[in-house]
């Protein structure tokens, strides 16, 4: 396999080196074609690696920079002081051709931003989205957009998202014709917010797309559709919600099950058994855990730019970095551009 | 205790009649004191009543209806043409005072307009709001509004919907000094959409309300806020993305573990003490059970007014009866006009 170089934001996120570090290491571990430059602070990356094997250490590099942009920074004046920061130089790297593609797991708005400056949407796209692949029930996959690129969308920008969901499904998915429906608040054709009505009337005579019509909050993980199209605050409240509940009934799994006040006789092979089979339902609801899917991708660019949940840890990390590399070997935004050519309706 | 009676929409929802009567029929058995006035088409409702035990039908009438507002109308023109309608008869039942409150499975914008028509808001609400008080992982509960009667809002609505939000889990949680936050796509200030921070910059001037800042989704049930204020759109989503993870979990609980394709050879015990084991786990998780919370108060108005989910089966209904009861019992219209006097900012 050919050689593939990431650029990673080191200093992002809400743990910075200290969760990026590792997790590089980890996928140089497991992917031996893998280069990554480590773009940060040297003094907090270097210690680091102190004791890192030196085939590891061959195949990494610290391009320094001397500041970060703070999570909770206003997007607007990020971007105008971004010059040197990590996540700039990330991007930099990429649109220098010296990096295929950049992980960040920083400020979103302040990434959405910068990419769009320096890595340029491809034509026909007003605002790249932030686009995940999750896991339904039906052991299928949904391609859900936006995430939180864009929190007011007007309906041009949803139909937008509507193709670029689509392209992915057909890529990533390898689905032909699939389905795709707006997340509302009812089915019925008269509801939701007006900008959503306007796409829906837009997507019907859309010929290139299968839309199937409007699903609300209870069908985003049941496999009714293929991608899910909303505007990013109500994309990003449901993801949220979402990992939020995998996380609580995981957790409600794991806990003891009667009340810890309360002294209860069990034979330990009743406890035994109860642990054992405690575990393997936590396997079967495993591929629905968060960390596995962390990782959106920032579609609609000329590059490929990974957003990873800023609050990740070093597993989901590794997971964000493992999706830049399948969308590099992809060329998931070379294909998207060129059935953009076909399926957005032409501007003159 | 004393009598109450309650005027139910029997054709509202997906099942109309089906579903409200035998709902209806259950309440009563079970309620003594409970009085019910079915609206509706008789020829539809009088055939579920043959077999009916006296003592019940003699708390219950059937108020004829000639029409029914249909779920996918668009609300505007459903309440100009309202005359006659199930939905509307019952809410006039409560005006005239023969009803104490009024339970609807119907159309949600009708419903919510014609409500503010007929019953008229609190004085200072400019728009009722739909609350319901769901469980969190802690076993205490959250206030959540709105969840989905005004899908546009502005940020004196998030405002009233705090104020209101708070009085509700000081009379309902009986709680002193309730945490309010407002769902976000962050939790730094710069985040989301302008309404919002709008909203938080007045909600932090207002001395009687405890706002805490943002929550995002994944915070929704963990129990960090007594009240989570939102707009409409966001809040049904959210709400029906957390009913559709609560069914998917429950039901891949009861789903057989391994893959039925493959024949396994599991001993009698084994497999018995599966299901023991799974029936624990699926009652554990049953106070998150859509069903057992249905039923949202449309609060903001001079009497009580309850919205069922369309999709309600007869347990749900008759929870959302339940509901109705208790906020006619704890006088929620009267406590909360009565505290919004001194909460909310005067209009002069």
């Amino acid at each position: 396999m050919t050689r593939l170089t990431l650029a990673l934001d080191a200093m992002g996120g809400d743990f910075g080196p200290c969760v990026t570090v590792p997790a590089a290491l980890q996928a140089l571990a497991s992917n031996p074609v893998l280069n990554l430059l480590l773009v940060g602070d040297p003094a907090a990356i270097t210690p680091l690696l102190a004791k890192v094997d030196s085939e590891l250490l061959s195949r990494l590099d610290v391009v320094p920079a001397e500041s970060v942009i703070a999570s909770d920074a206003r997007p607007s004046q990020a971007i105008r002081a971004s010059r040197g920061t990590s996540m700039r130089i990330a991007l930099e790297l990429v649109k220098e051709g010296r990096a295929q593609a950049c992980v960040s797991a920083g400020n979103t708005g302040a990434l959405m931003g910068l990419a769009k400056l320096l890595i340029k949407p491809l034509e026909g796209i007003e605002r790249p989205a932030l686009v995940s692949v999750l896991p339904h029930q039906q052991r299928g996959k949904t391609v859900v957009l936006d995430l939180g690129a864009n929190v007011d969308c007007d309906s041009t920008m949803l139909v937008q998202f509507a193709v670029m969901g689509s392209v992915m499904a057909e890529e990533v998915l390898a689905l032909t014709n699939p389905r795709v429906a707006l997340l509302n608040i009812g089915e019925e054709e008269s509801k939701g917010l007006s900008t959503i009505r306007d796409a829906a009337a837009q997507l019907k005579e859309a010929p290139s797309i299968n839309y199937i019509g409007y699903l609300e909050g209870n069908d985003l993980l049941t496999g009714k559709t293929d991608v899910m199209v909303c505007d990013g605050f109500v994309g990003n409240v449901t993801l949220k919600t979402v990992e939020g509940m995998v996380r609580m009934f995981l957790s409600l799994l794991k806990s003891p099950a009667s009340d810890p006040t309360k002294k209860q006789k069990q034979s330990w092979w009743l406890k035994w058994l109860g642990r054992w089979l405690k575990t393997r339902l936590s396997k079967r609801f495993s591929h629905l855990n968060p960390d596995q899917y962390n990782g959106a991708c920032l579609l609609g660019l000329r590059g490929t730019v990974i957003k990873s949940h800023g609050a990740a840890n070093q597993k989901a990390f590794a997971v964000a970095i493992e999706q830049a590399m399948q969308a590099v070997r992809r060329q998931l935004p070379e294909r998207i551009a060129a059935r953009l050519q076909a399926v957005l309706p032409k501007s003159d």
